[in-house]
């Protein structure tokens, strides 16, 4: 049986690589870069900038599925970077992926699409409504949107991850480094330390996600993706049911204190 | 008593002519043009592009409340117009407001950021899931979106409106423009000419809506504007209890018939 040919957009970020590596022998992907090429032996990679739309409906030509991480990732970046990186960059996606018959579309969407409901009581439903954080989260929002639209006009399978925060395994590994990296990042967020690790999920936990949400039968939905922490700032219960789901770490193994009390 | 200054953007379309002619006596307007100047007597009248932020903040200057009207309104526009028009536009008006010390933004947000469920039955609830049936309303769940995070932010007080469709009132009188303006309108769009005589909002009813979004006891919500209509496309309880409003017309009044059997 053939594997499925599958684009990632910026690939090269923490959770594409963490993907390669914990499920790229599943698939025959093609991996973007802009401007640092890289090797990827067993698949393809190709240079594709995101806001240059011929660039992305080229790179986009003969695949089945899309895994749209590309974005500036950093959460609190100013209109000036989210307008071309998030939300230009996740129109040309979508487009292309409809003008190229592609049939599945993930989008990496993102907790801060909810981060103002966080301090409010966790675990939030997968229903809570939107509480964007910072103007990335605000094009998380406006991604999600363009997706159910793409999936009600134009029949494409839109599944969006509302992802918690993922770095690399040498993060995963480390109290210190995870704890530092929540208070300088907790910098502007709404939330306290206890609901920010709340909302970790591990790089093989977010590399079965998107497994899940390229192989489950499942065509359109918003899906919160955490690790199995307690405390949990998401209800997972959604994405366990529709995307078969079965998260294997949990952050408070990483500490010896309950979190509450770090 | 000093009249509440408050700054109309896209005052030259319909709804800002009727906002004018109806309830212009309560206010003291800054209506604004981008390439054709016109007068108002008693009121002020500037020029601002939208798509400039520097033009943008000058006009917002010494408003009590921002009357977001200004876009390209019509519902099937392509990304290349709902960018700018749309999403830049309505992320100027809105920085702009908090930039400038603005108190309430009134945004005009639109049925279609829900034109997909409205052929799921009516009327629709408030808190219905998004739907957009098209790039402009996508971008309405944006400013919507957009919003919420400045009123959560910046302590903006944001009051969105979801409006049907309004005409002027000569379209208002007219049972053959009505129904021929239906017909034309819905090339696209999901839903029967009995549905889309459920959203039509009359010029004086649209303008009370904004006067109530203005001076409602209220901070932030996201409401459904349309006439007292039988059938009506979206449950209006909500708008009526937080803001007040209490629409005079019923689009059923101009037809002999039962708008089912039209």
């Amino acid at each position: 049986m053939s594997k499925m040919k599958v684009l990632v957009t910026g690939s090269s970020g923490q959770i594409g690589r963490g993907f390669l590596r914990h499920f790229g022998h599943a698939y025959d992907l093609r991996l973007t870069y802009n401007t640092h090429p890289f090797d990827a032996p067993g698949h393809e990679v190709a240079q594709m900038d995101l806001t240059d739309y011929g660039s992305v409906l080229k790179a986009t030509q003969g695949v089945e599925a899309v895994v749209h991480l590309g974005a500036d990732s950093r959460g609190q970046q100013p209109w000036e970077t989210v307008l071309p990186n998030n939300i230009v960059g996740t129109y040309n996606a979508m487009e292309a992926a409809r003008e190229a018959g592609v049939r599945r579309f993930v989008y990496a969407s993102s907790n801060h699409a909810a981060g103002f409901a966080l301090n409010e009581g966790i675990p939030l439903s997968a229903d809570a409504p939107d509480r964007p954080d910072s103007l990335y989260g605000v094009g998380k929002i406006f991604g999600e949107a363009l997706g159910r639209f793409y999936h009600d006009k134009h029949g494409l399978e839109v599944i969006c991850l509302r992802i918690g925060a993922c770095h690399g395994d040498d993060f995963w590994a480390s109290q210190q480094a995870i704890v530092q990296r929540a208070i300088d990042h907790r910098g502007g967020y709404p939330y306290d330390l206890a609901t920010y690790l709340a909302i970790w999920i591990s790089p093989r936990d977010m590399s079965q996600l998107i497994h899940c949400a390229l192989s489950a039968d499942c065509d359109w939905g918003v899906f919160y993706g955490i690790s199995d922490n307690d405390p949990a700032a998401f209800d997972l219960s959604e994405t366990q049911r529709a995307l078969g789901y079965k998260p294997q770490d949990n952050v408070q193994d990483l500490f010896d204190l309950p979190i509450e009390e770090l």
